[in-house]
């Protein structure tokens, strides 16, 4: 049981992943997609002029501040657009996808935030009325009942949380759904080759990160990155063989993460 | 086995056909919800700066002309937030329901129209690269899996064709799923009492069509009302019950075609 991530930055490629996904999918393993989608998220939410807004929480973590136009906007391009191309991609490649969003038949059940403290400017401050979300909960049933039919789940990272849809990270996301289905792998592509020591050096790349120094990789961790190294240490902790950060760029780029490329934690 | 469609146009009303499916759907009946969009497809279309535009084909049947970005529009408004407004809103009312593009586990496939015959300015054109099709097969395996299990399967009109994802009529593809389970009753609510001989006039309601004057029905039809009396004809004759023609607007709408308010055809 394989789960992949596949990031939603700019920059990640989709054609090699879908090539790869349909070759494993064909060779008889089971896997569920977990999609991102947060550039096309931007691009919408600008064209529509209600431009996204991010904000820091007073731990240091990222994330996007989600008022209701925003989650409908996060819907549309999520839901609406990248499960649709993903969905599409697959098929014609003779894949039988299946695209949900994690309110779907209550995939994903989410506690939501409600208010949140950032840090603005320099100040501690609370936003309310925030959609977002983190997964609790995760409808495995459903999953295996469409795993065991031959179908490849596609799941946008949306949630169920006090009777309202809520974002949530698709990392981290995808860990959860990963532990609930006990999968042996856990690979998380973006556009970048996995945790670097320096962003700027690809060759700083750290090429194996034991559980006992997951610590020491969060340090590390800027940005985006912090939820993947997040999510990675929750899949360990509910059960996942092994968690693989791979580039999305280039051939294969699940394989190769399988055989090792990118950053392995164990 | 009951199939409703609820339109997207401008006025229908959600909540009340929401309440009705979420009491019908609790007393034990199995129900599939057919979504529209049309009115969500308009409003992003002209936000985004790529206006609708409607073409007459030449026998007198209009249509939304869909090129690649209409379509990725259409899944937006559709897929993205018209179904995830509806299944939050069934879910938060107790029911597990589940939103599905005609694309996902290609419940829906269709066949491409490709290049399209339509009349503009009284002179006749050929559009291609419209991304439009006529839904030819159901997968009612997946819907039966569904609803044996509880869910309530909520179907955005995508349809997979020749590899890709087109767009196809809500009420023609309702009429399908309908014959494909079997279904007793197809209900298709709109914004309007039903088929009217005068559409200025309410009162000028056709109560009852029978299957051998559905030709007359058809020639009553204006705009919308063609594709809803289309699709009641290819319901009954794959062998569905009757078709319901309702109203979305006022209290317990499913519940008040049921009772045989609005235009029966049977």
């Amino acid at each position: 049981m394989l789960v992949v991530k596949l990031g939603g930055g700019e920059g990640v490629a989709i054609d090699p992943t879908l090539d790869d996904l349909a070759a494993i999918h064909q060779g008889g393993e089971r896997v569920v997609l977990v999609h991102g989608g947060s550039h096309e998220t931007n691009l919408l939410a600008r064209a529509l002029g209600h431009p996204p807004r991010f904000v820091t929480s007073v731990s240091g973590v990222e994330s996007r501040y989600t008022d209701r136009t925003t989650l409908e906007i996060f819907a549309m391009a999520y839901a609406g657009k990248v499960s649709t191309l993903l969905v599409e991609g697959l098929q014609a490649r003779g894949v039988n996808a299946l695209g949900l969003s994690g309110i779907d038949g209550g995939v994903l059940r989410a506690e939501r935030k409600g208010a949140v403290k950032v840090q603005e400017n320099g100040k501690v401050k609370l936003l309310r009325d925030d959609f977002t979300g983190k997964v609790t909960e995760v409808n495995r049933d459903l999953l295996a009942v469409l795993l065991e039919r031959g179908f490849l789940p596609v799941l946008a990272p949306l949630a169920l949380g006090s009777g309202v849809a809520l974002n949530v990270d698709g990392d981290r996301a995808a860990a959860m759904v990963a532990a609930a289905l006990k999968a042996d792998t856990l690979v998380i592509l973006s556009n970048v080759p996995g945790l670097l020591r320096d962003v700027a050096d690809p060759a700083s790349l750290v090429r194996v990160v034991k559980r006992a120094d997951l610590q020491g990789a969060m340090a590390l961790a800027r940005g985006r990155m912090k939820k993947k190294v997040m999510g990675a240490q929750e899949a360990l902790a509910g059960g996942v063989g092994r968690v693989v950060l791979g580039d999305s760029r280039g051939e294969r780029p699940i394989r190769r993460a399988l055989a090792g490329e990118g950053t392995v934690i164990e």
